[in-house]
């Protein structure tokens, strides 16, 4: 069994759905957890926010948190997180802002991310240095943390 | 260069940014249009909206067209083009809505994929059947296809 296949159960037999708000993997979340057939059921809606505009219009983003922490921040991800579910029928939420480069921006460095999962307990978040890997491999890594996250919280 | 860097090209040269609008590949379409550096000031969004719940909550899906057509169909995507359009800062959207398998639902064959393009000259759909490829094979040709009529739209 994949590990998604063992999210979607997880989620399945706890009856709450998912949703995704992604930036730096621009829909990847989303896109491996419809991998498996019959997903349907579980996966609810995703939120593919890569713009600051998409941000604040999509998921409730306050333009005030961008201003004080950028847009690559835990107070951002959660906002995202408890936008994503204020916004869907899911159960759980988890979302995603980082730099994956190449190169740093915002005065930060390439291959941070920052990951917020939100549910009934209310919402975690927490900042991983993956460090400059490269684009693609930024973006894997931050898809595999992001499934072990859902993971972990749907156990 | 790499399909999608063009296609990134084409949109940044026409001054315009790109939406998706995706249900069988649940953000996959978003997910390899920002596998390029530097994608974010064209790609505006992307709406993954797996249930129909979540297309008629983020795209102003019409509950009517749903039950004539069904969510596989040329009327839903062009509705979902047309709703990622006016919810977005994008010129150009494209909604991919299909029978993803393995085996057909709806009635529906395995491998029908309904697209939608939207813009400034309005919105245009087509059916493709990719036949029973298996999920990973429909998913991986129905982003390709997506590209290609970006691509199209925006030459």
């Amino acid at each position: 069994m994949t590990d998604t296949a063992e999210i979607l159960q997880l989620a399945r037999a706890r009856g709450v759905m998912i949703a995704t708000a992604e930036s730096c993997t621009g829909g990847l979340i989303a896109g491996r957890l419809t991998d498996v057939a019959g997903s349907s059921d579980v996966v609810d809606r995703g939120f593919v926010t890569y713009s600051n505009a998409a941000k604040i219009e999509m998921l409730g983003i306050r333009p005030e948190t961008l201003e004080a922490h950028g847009a690559v921040s835990e107070e951002i991800a959660a906002e995202m997180a408890q936008g994503a579910l204020a916004r869907s029928r899911a159960g759980i939420a988890v979302a995603v802002t980082g730099i994956a480069g190449p190169g740093g921006s915002e005065h930060k460095p390439e291959g941070r991310v920052c990951f917020g999962i939100g549910d009934a307990r209310g919402c975690r978040t927490e900042t991983v240095e993956f460090g400059p890997l490269g684009r693609a491999q930024v973006r894997a890594a931050t898809v595999a943390h992001a499934l072990d996250l859902l993971k972990s919280a749907l156990s």
